[in-house]
Formats: structure tokens, C-alpha cells, sequence
């Protein structure tokens, strides 16, 4: 049975999930799957970084940080100044890059990705970054290199979405596809139609902490916008930036607007879309009002959906319910099986 | 490139689906998969057989079905008696069993399809009885010959629901489920709501041709009970035979029912469920009455949908809507390309 050795690059609510997710799993890893792990390195935003080469404890590495300690403490080896350098010091054979996104470049979680790759390493991500500015360049040099590039917590969570094309629908063509994919918006309006003002219903996705402090990114449809390109750039094979994609947040929404449309039957949902056209692809995001015949009618909270329309299936609905940091994990997981086996 | 030799037992609406598709996807399966294939036997029920082993032309196959000719005409070796006869008189690299379902002992399918495995050959069917009567022996069998026994089809047609737990989600375990998995009553709850009668909205899903001459089948719950044993049997690894489904149709429902459900803006669905206990497993086919925060309300006409709850994931639901015989078709070339490539 092989060992395999991990570096964990970005240690926030993701990759502390991550590392409890392998706890939980490490017996039926190890008995139903035959693979054994050992962490190698652990890099944080703010905590510190450890390489050990003999493997770090994982259960130690989480009380730490809970504790608010440095990992530096855990390291046996001379602390790491950046990511790149952090993933050659590990000797790892797969990194884990879970540092925050950069909607504009992917960086630097693409010289990571590029790093591991080049040295050996599968690498697998959370971050929606490299997949929209980089996937081909990346997968190419996995390829090279007999590694895998992997992404598949990048949208709806742990929910299979690449891996449902990538194993599931061989020889179907993706023509076009219609969702909800932003969870904090779809809470806000879901909150909003509640009876809650919309900055009553932002502070409650803070406090939740499905929003990041600046919650910009997800009210004018950056990540949601950042999905598209990403599932564009994989399964329909058009580069497509987030800059590209049409684009109107749910900013222009008031009040008055949800309590009317809900007087009517209706709701208001943050609405990505793509289509091949004949001349290569539209896709926008854009609030639409929905009536509940509509399959997204019903997409409440924090869930997301997507439908995928082919050449040869009917519509596909793919819907996630109840997500969350560990449901990210788990698509790490998911990838590095997937890699391996 | 390898050429693949088939064998097409049972040459009716799916069978005949898939031979289009076939011929729609063979440039494709070609130059994007290195896929090549030939037809070498095809047996009807009602409309002779035809053994080739040079090839059969498909389109001169189909075009004879659509003429009420014998394709014995196509043959160029003895008329085979039975399927197990023309199985091994094909010497086909694959078979594809689509001879119609039988609820209570899988037969002559299982037989088919031992026969197949035996002597070399992948095994795939739409056949739902195998599965629930000799899954466990078809897939020692298959492994035993280096072959595969695959059977998407079975469960909402093309939808991925088997390969979605084989490839996509390893290392999750499915704890219970719940969904709409009949297409014929689904649609006869639907157009008696829309003010059929009971036995109008049977006459048309016959007219459509997605019930049987005898609709009983799907209307006591038998089609979805053994899709429930299916599921079990497979995703949940315990047996369970069509026979062991709690079990009550939708024929003691009333138009009065319908009328009086919409009424209070509820909806009567016939509701498929499967949960793990202490003890093994609770299963249950029946109407139930589901207001519209339920994410099966909005399941309507021959769609069809299910959601999956695991230990690793929040709840997962697939829909498939637009179902036919060509989405039952691409799952059988779905299972093809997994099982070679």
C-alpha cells in the first residue's frame, strides 16, 4: 500500500475542513480503498507554515490554530517565505491550493499549481482562479508530467460537476446550461422575500461566514460570474474570462421588488447562463424574475443548481442542498481519489 | 483502432434508438474516442434475426423494422432458435440485452447475459432484471472474464445515477434516498391534474407509447419498486428483491383526490424512498401528498428525479426531464465507451 504525502497550501475554513475530513475518513481510506496519507506541510495565511518530512499531526495542527498558536511550532524544517517555496520544500506527492481567489489573474495560486506540477506533484484546488485563467496551460503540464490537475470543489461545492462530464456523459456535447450558483445571493434573497432588509440579510451571511468581509464579489456577480467562465473554459472548451460574461448583480434589487414579485406568485433569482451560438458562446448574470414553474423557482438558501442541456440527453438537473466548507472538502477528497485510482 | 463487434438482443424502441445513435455518433466515437464499431447480430422479437459477421448494415436493419419485414433476410448464417443460440453464435465483442423486463425472476435476460460474460463479452442492458435478481453473480462473473457488466440505462434512463456513485463520489456512502422514478404515473398525476380522467390520462401515456398494452406495471408500483431494488441493491450493497418494496400504486387514487390536493395547493406524487436503519433497510413505494417546498413537487410529466443523502454530502438530487428511447439509448453508449476506454 502506498503512502501518499500531502502539502496543504491555505489553511482557512476549506483547509481545516479538509484536514478533518481526512481524520474522519482514514480507516475507510486506508481498508476500502488501500490509501494510506501523511501530511507534510501545512501553510497558513496568518498561522504560520510546518514541513515535516516525517508527517505533521493533524489533530495538533487544528487545536493550534483553534488555540490562535503559530504552526511554526510543528515545523522541523526552516520556515518557508511564499507558497512556491513552501511546496519545494515538501517533497510532497500532492498539493492541496486552497489560498483565497484573484478573480483578475488567478495568482498566485497558478505559479503553486505550476510549481507542484513541475516537480511531480498532483495538484487539486478549491480555487475557481487557475481553472478560469489557466486550465489549459495547467492541464497540459500535468499531463507532461503524468499528473493530475483537478478542481472540482471550484463550483457547487463538493457536488460532481466537472467529474460528472468528465466520467459520467462521455461522447455528449454541452450546448448549454442555466443556474444558480452563487450561494450567498441566493440567501439574501431568500432572506430578503423573509421579510429581511437587504443589509440585514448581508450581515446575516457574514455572520454565517459564507460572505467574506468585502461581500462585493458576490453581490455584483463576480464569483457567480467567475463559475461560468470556469465550467465554459472546461466542459463547452471556449476560454472564457469572468470578464467576458455578462454582468448585473443583485445590488439594483430593493425591497419593494421582492415583496412585489413574491404578491405575484413570482421570485427574483441571480441567474447564470451559457449558450453556444454560432458564432462561439453568450453567457451572462443577471437577476431574473421566475415563476414556479421554473426548475430554479424552488433553489432556496444557501443550495445552488445547474441544468446541463446536451446534444443527447434531455435536461439534467444537478441541485445541491445544505452546503459548506465540509462539502468543499469533500471534493478535495473526491479529486484525490479520483487521481490516484 | 480497435474495432468493437456487437451484438443487439431485443431490437424494439430502445433498441432501435440506440441503432440511430449509433449511426449519429459513429464519426464522433471515431475521431474524438478511437472508437470504432460493427454490428454483428441482431435479434427481434417479433421480426426474425439477422447474424453477420462481416457486419450488418444498420440502416437497411432499421429501414426492414419500419417495413414489417423479417430480418432474417439480413442473415447470412442459420436462424438462432433462442437468444442463448444467437449469443453464441455472434462472437461479439459486446452484447447489449434489451429484451423486455421480467419483475419476478430477471429471465431469460439473466441467461443472456451469463452467456455473454462467459464467453468474453461485455455485458450492458436497459434490462432491470438482472440487476436485481443476479447483480452480485453478473459482476463476479464479469470480473472473473476481465469484462464488465453495466446497466445505467435501468434507472432513469441515460441520467447518470450508477456512474454518478462509481466515478463520481468515492469514499461517500449513500444512507438513504427518495424520489419519483416512474415516468407513466408521474404523467397521469399530471394530466389528471390538468382534468383527465384516471383512465383517459392511462389511454394517453399508452398512446405515447411509454406505458404497456398493460399498464399495470407501473400503476400498482412494480416499475418502481424494482428501480428501488435496483438502487439498493447496487448503491447500498444489500439485496433486495421488487417482492421486499412496501408497495401501494396510485390506482386508489380518485380524480376528487387530485382535484381536492390542488386545491390546497398540494400535489399527489408516487414517491419512492430507501433509508439505511439498524436493522437493514426501510423501503416504500406510494402516493404521497407533497406541498410545495418539496423538491419532488415540481417533478412533473414523464420527469423524473431523485435525491441522494450520504455521510459526506448535503442532499444531492438529480432530475432528468425529456426522457425517451434515445436518452435510454445514450446511457447503453454511455456504458460502451466506459466499459472500453
Amino acid at each position: 500500500m502506498d503512502t501518499y504525502r500531502f502539502a496543504l497550501l491555505g489553511f482557512g475554513n476549506v483547509g481545516q475542513a479538509f484536514a478533518r475530513l481526512l481524520l474522519a475518513k482514514r480507516d475507510e481510506l486506508q481498508t476500502q480503498h488501500d490509501l494510506r496519507w501523511q501530511v507534510v506541510g501545512i501553510m497558513t495565511g496568518h498561522h504560520g507554515a510546518a514541513v515535516n518530512p516525517d508527517g505533521i499531526d493533524l489533530e495538533s495542527a487544528l487545536a493550534m490554530i483553534d488555540a490562535g498558536d503559530s504552526l511554526d511550532l510543528l515545523s522541523t524544517e526552516p520556515t518557508p517565505q511564499n507558497g512556491v517555496e513552501f511546496i519545494l520544500s515538501c517533497n510532497a506527492d500532492v498539493l492541496f491550493e486552497n489560498t483565497p481567489v484573484s478573480y483578475h489573474d488567478g495568482q498566485p495560486a497558478i505559479e503553486h499549481i505550476s510549481a507542484a506540477l513541475s516537480t511531480g506533484m498532483h495538484a487539486i484546488t478549491a480555487n475557481k482562479g487557475p481553472v478560469v485563467h489557466a486550465y489549459r496551460e495547467l492541464t497540459r503540464l500535468a499531463q507532461a508530467h503524468g499528473r493530475k490537475f483537478l478542481f472540482e470543489s471550484t463550483v457547487m461545492d463538493g457536488a460532481p460537476v466537472f467529474s460528472l462530464w468528465r466520467e459520467t456523459l462521455p461522447a455528449a456535447e454541452l450546448q448549454s446550461f442555466r443556474g444558480v450558483l452563487n450561494s450567498t445571493t441566493n440567501l439574501i434573497l431568500t432572506l430578503m422575500e423573509q421579510g429581511k432588509t437587504f443589509e440585514e440579510a448581508v450581515a446575516y451571511t457574514q455572520s454565517i461566514g459564507i460572505a467574506e468581509t468585502d461581500p462585493t464579489g458576490d453581490i455584483e456577480g463576480w464569483d457567480a460570474a467567475i463559475k461560468v467562465s470556469a465550467l465554459v473554459t472546461v466542459l463547452m472548451d471556449v476560454n472564457l474570462k469572468p470578464s467576458d460574461v455578462e454582468r448585473k448583480g443583485i445590488e439594483s434589487l430593493h425591497s419593494e421588488d421582492i415583496r412585489s414579485a413574491s404578491a405575484e406568485g413570482k421570485r427574483w433569482k441571480l441567474i447564470c447562463q451559457a449558450e453556444r451560438t454560432n458564432t462561439g458562446i453568450s453567457t451572462s448574470v443577471r437577476p431574473e424574475l421566475l415563476d414556479p414553474s421554473d426548475p430554479l423557482y424552488s433553489v432556496m438558501g444557501t443550495s445552488s443548481a445547474v441544468t446541463f442541456h446536451s446534444d443527447i440527453l434531455g435536461p439534467l438537473t444537478i441541485t445541491e442542498s445544505d452546503p459548506g466548507p465540509h462539502t468543499t472538502a469533500y471534493g478535495l477528497l473526491a479529486d484525490f481519489i479520483n487521481a490516484v485510482l
